[in-house]
């Protein structure tokens, strides 16, 4: 079988849709192994040969979403690299866009799957739904014993989150590669907790997106949308508007990537045992 | 009984809330009447004695929540007058704060009822709920056929919608007399559904917002979260977002006042019979 770039990508986009026992019949195959092979050579699309295994029914409590690699269980934030070559890193998707199960990285469980987070011992969900693929980068950590120097605040505690504006409804997860275009430092109840905008690779806006700007020229309403979808999302709670730092300003893509490496610098910290870990699980 | 003008605020307010039997008994007490006209000789809160009638069940397709004053059935929207003196107009609440069902005035039907809106033979409801008390000004109407001679759009054949920011929670079908702060020229689907922006009277923050520049000041995030709500909320159904005039910025409280006048100019148009009315039912 020769290797054919396009069924390549479809290959590697399926991938991220494939769980436990339904994950693909030719993953096993010699030939499409080497195709594989030879593909993310030729992309560096890593990780693309990462399998979902669901344990317990969506919708309660029990409900998880592992992650292997080649037939071994992997913690998606520790194991998968936040890099993913050509400027790009990764992304796990939490939440597809147009949802509102509030699934989310176990950062203290064993193996780190993604669970639908509790609230008040009931299965949560947001009033209403995102409007974009909403997840996190891995190997990344908001620290919350450290303060941010300009904005006075302690991380949230959590890895760093990513809002995908891209067109394409991602899965639960699904396994992406984005370019960072800017970021919003979301101040909740006092924790500082970065919401990344980025843009999946092979989006249709993908080339005509580098910067914070071109959201806006491209995309008008996008991050103003994000900012006030973030700010008010509690507040039928009764609980009060979300703030953000910068005066609510969207830092540009090269700010942005420097928080991503201060937070991946955190990561390498509470992974070496340098940091007070709290109840996260690490390998 | 001595007229008490705490309790006669609470009267007012209990009258938004009282809904045919349930009609508060002192109604029809000589006593009661001769205060609350006293009242309303100092406070000019005219229309307090309205009530409301439900017929059928919440949540059905035959449900209409009926205005009646004096024991005589209105329509809300032709025989409440728009203005409430002191610079105040009134304010019908077809959907309360922090709730998704989509109340609105039945503007087809006789003495247009407020209604819950049908789509595709389904009870509409939002995907997420509204944070801001939702509804109209009554005598004012976006006329279909007269175009905006800036925007180069028509209006979308309702009446005027307001958003009132304040912090309680007002009822479906309650009247409240409110202050415009400003107004957003909302374009959806090419027809101009103006969003007024207004405080009502008896909320903490009434004497210090006058305009649109209070807004922003005292309530930061509110402009633009009425905004961005309205940009988003009907992507989850495969729609575009919707657009704004004037670059998405907020008119001033004054331009607002223009806005509603030309506005109640079309409503007078309509009941004149010097306008195509459509299907409107009108007196």
């Amino acid at each position: 079988m020769k290797f054919h770039p396009v069924f390549g990508m479809l290959v590697s986009s399926m991938f991220g849709l494939s769980y436990g026992l339904r994950t693909l019949s030719f993953k096993t195959s010699g030939s499409s192994a080497m195709a594989r092979k030879s593909f993310f050579r030729q992309s560096r699309l890593a990780m693309a040969d990462i399998t979902l295994n669901r344990k317990g029914s969506v919708e309660t409590t029990e409900y998880r979403v592992f992650f292997s690699k080649e037939g071994k269980e992997i913690s998606p934030w520790h194991d998968i690299p936040l890099k993913a070559g050509d400027e790009l890193y990764n992304f796990v998707c939490e939440i597809p866009k147009n949802t509102k199960a509030k699934m989310e990285i176990a950062t203290k469980e064993e193996l780190n799957p993604i669970a639908q987070d509790i609230k008040k011992g009931n299965l949560r969900f947001y009033h209403g739904p995102i409007f974009w693929n909403y997840g996190y980068l891995p190997q990344t950590w908001e620290d919350p014993s450290v303060e941010h120097p300009e904005l006075s605040v302690m991380g949230d505690g959590d890895p760093v989150d990513v809002v995908e504006i891209g067109s394409k409804k991602r899965s639960e997860g699904e396994l992406c590669q984005i370019k960072p275009l800017g970021c919003l430092a979301m101040i909740d109840d006092g924790e500082l907790d970065w919401k990344v905008i980025a843009i999946a690779k092979g989006d249709p806006l993908f080339d005509e997106l580098n910067d914070i700007e071109d959201v806006e020229a491209n995309c008008p309403g996008v991050v103003s949308g994000i900012r006030e979808w973030f700010r008010w999302y509690k507040t039928p709670d009764d609980k009060p508007v979300n703030e953000f730092g910068f005066g609510g300003r969207a830092l540009n893509a090269k700010e942005t990537k420097l928080v991503i490496s201060e937070c991946n610098e955190h990561w390498k910290s509470l992974i070496a045992g340098n940091s007070d870990k709290g109840k996260m699980w690490t390998p």
